[in-house]
């Protein structure tokens, strides 16, 4: 069944090479103090720095700066931001960078005019706004978090050691536009590429591996898979391929925007298992998400096998004549595990600095969602951990 | 390639059974004077004429109507539309209906207000909206046309024998907010259900068979097409089966809100050859593409074999081994042949009261394309019609 649900996604989009030339247009409905939010630094080196900078000096814009975003956006930053946004009576976010820059950006923008601390009322309350959102925009040089066509805002509590997203429901939240030019990708290291990729793909399984109902999003989310593993097996082997890349770009969008979790259940479990390593280890979030994947969804197969079945089918083209469910849906996680090795992906999350001596205190991180197909008790994330290792 | 584009659908979708309640909430936001606009007078018999007219009293709304839309809105109708609101002074047009009824609502919005003659300025020069466009909802009561969540708008010049479209790029255009409640859809006869099914096939296709590039949107069209061709097979033999209406439902405004058009080229030859039938016998729209649709695919097939092959192995399971790809595409439309049979539309023109006699003014009446595989001329045409026959 498609339960019922709303569906509103007012960001306007400039896809494809040279896309910046609308910045200004975009800019011009919006006041004159801009404060341009980036990370570490990066896009002073490949030049979109400037070409922003120079843009917004066109527009008459008067710019304050928050650099050095990190990629697991702090608390303590937001903090920082807050008080520079204040100062400078921000009329407009400019977010330029990857998803870690887009969500600080958001997280930003609900702020700024909130009197409450943002981290109890978003991020322990999961309140929406009260106050003014101040509007934002997205120039995206990565790939991978959707947060360019979203709500979403994950923010880490080091002293919690607590790395939370929220997906506002307020659209106001989300970026009034957001400028995709494939190119500024081009030039990423392999490793930030892949994690990038496996992202994307575990944003479409942890809203495909929910439910039994017969739902029209769950084909929308096969051909978003089916697309990012023609394409990522072409980038893999050309990482300057533009067409592959920006197919991958355009997946990434449509992965996490809302738009196929409508009207189902989703599960999210991945990401809580992922976040605990990432908010213990500072590692990389797709790869964070890589190495305990296979571990989780060979746990929740035989919850869920009929759809791990379909997955085996639709996404993978296992051909199912002669075998039985269990071997269908089990040659269909081989072959995924076998995608996630050839585009280099770390399978394990001692790779990334966890140690068996961590398994108390990532347990402890982690979040249960309710949306699987089981929902986990402390003892399986434990063994999932382990298993991980 | 995925092409340079932009894409912006700020439509806010309400999506289920009782979704009806929202439209106060929408409505609270525009002014007093609304013009309610609807078709054949259905909605008078199945209560929601009722229960709109209820919640348009309860917000304090000044109404005025326009009746009888009919199924291929007259240049004529939108003249007597653009009086009534140019009397009322239109602050909001709320359409409850179908796509025909959506379609003269967003064709009267950017006329209310133009001081040159519509037909002139839109659906002949193509020009955008240069005047204030009246803000625009939709209660939408049939499925198929997408109408509900773009900015197209198709209207008919009787006169002139003219039936065309003008899909606009000002956003302003889309309605405000759409209300889809699949339960409205249950009272429908099969013969409108599943000709709004086909056209929402066609949407697909004529995105679809357009261009060879490596393109997400292609493997999006693929995962509609899949779940339509799924939910349509339930609702053929259970119209009452609101699992499958709701994904049918879902598909549609999917399939034409320009998602899977991007980046891409596109077709819409078929839509142009089953719109010259209708502007000469008035039948219903999507039986109209149905019946010349797949003398036009066997006709293009050849120019564009690669996508054929494709479409037969990736939307019918098509089984490719030791056949030669005219093999494999000629069986996938064979399955499309079987399918459509299968749903019981019309299969040729003339049970839509064309006839030989009608070839010339047919051919005349025919817009051509330049997106497709193989640019018609008026001698092909003239063929794929009397192969309609």
């Amino acid at each position: 069944m498609l339960g019922n649900f709303s569906y509103c996604n007012p960001t306007k989009l400039y896809f494809g090479e040279g896309s910046l030339k609308y910045l200004k247009g975009e800019l011009a409905k919006y006041g004159k103090n801009v404060v341009l939010v980036y990370g570490g630094g990066s896009i002073k080196k490949n030049g979109i720095y400037d070409a922003v900078i120079e843009i917004l000096k066109e527009c008459g814009k008067d710019v304050a700066e928050i650099a050095g975003v990190m990629p697991n956006p702090t608390l303590e930053k937001l903090y920082e931001g807050m008080e520079i946004a204040r100062a400078h009576k921000a009329d407009f976010l400019l977010a330029v960078g990857g998803g870690s820059v887009c969500d600080y950006t958001k997280a930003l923008a609900v702020s700024v005019h909130c009197d409450e601390d943002p981290w109890e009322k978003y991020y322990l309350r999961f309140d929406e706004p009260t106050c003014e959102v101040v509007p934002l925009g997205c120039v995206l040089t990565m790939v991978g978090t959707g947060s360019e066509m979203n709500a979403g805002a994950v923010i880490t509590n080091r002293e919690q050691k607590l790395k939370i997203g929220h997906v506002f429901a307020d659209e106001s939240v989300m970026p009034r536009f957001s400028v995709l030019d494939p190119t500024y990708t081009l030039t990423l290291p392999h490793y930030q590429m892949v994690a990038g990729i496996y992202d994307i793909f575990n944003h479409i399984c942890e809203q495909y591996f929910s439910g039994t109902d017969d739902n029209t999003s769950d084909y929308l989310a096969e051909g978003l898979m089916r697309s990012l593993i023609h394409s990522s097996r072409i980038a893999n082997k050309d990482m300057q391929n533009y067409e592959a890349r920006s197919n991958i770009m355009w997946t990434a969008t449509w992965a996490l925007n809302t738009l196929i979790a409508c009207g189902k259940d989703t599960d999210w479990e991945v990401h809580m298992l992922g976040q605990a390593v990432g908010a213990l280890t500072d590692a990389t979030h797709g790869m964070t998400l890589a190495a305990v994947s296979l571990p989780y969804y060979r746990h929740i197969m035989p919850y869920g096998l009929e759809k791990f079945v379909r997955f085996a089918k639709n996404v993978w083209d296992v051909n199912g004549e002669g075998k039985t469910d269990e071997e269908i849906a089990n040659e269909g996680l081989a072959k995924m595990e076998a995608w996630m090795k050839e585009l280099g992906l770390v399978m394990n999350i001692t790779e990334l600095g966890a140690n068996e001596g961590m398994l108390d205190e990532l347990v402890k991180a982690t979040l249960v969602m309710e949306g699987g197909y089981k929902v986990l008790s402390k003892e399986e994330m434990r063994e999932i951990f382990r298993e991980s290792l």
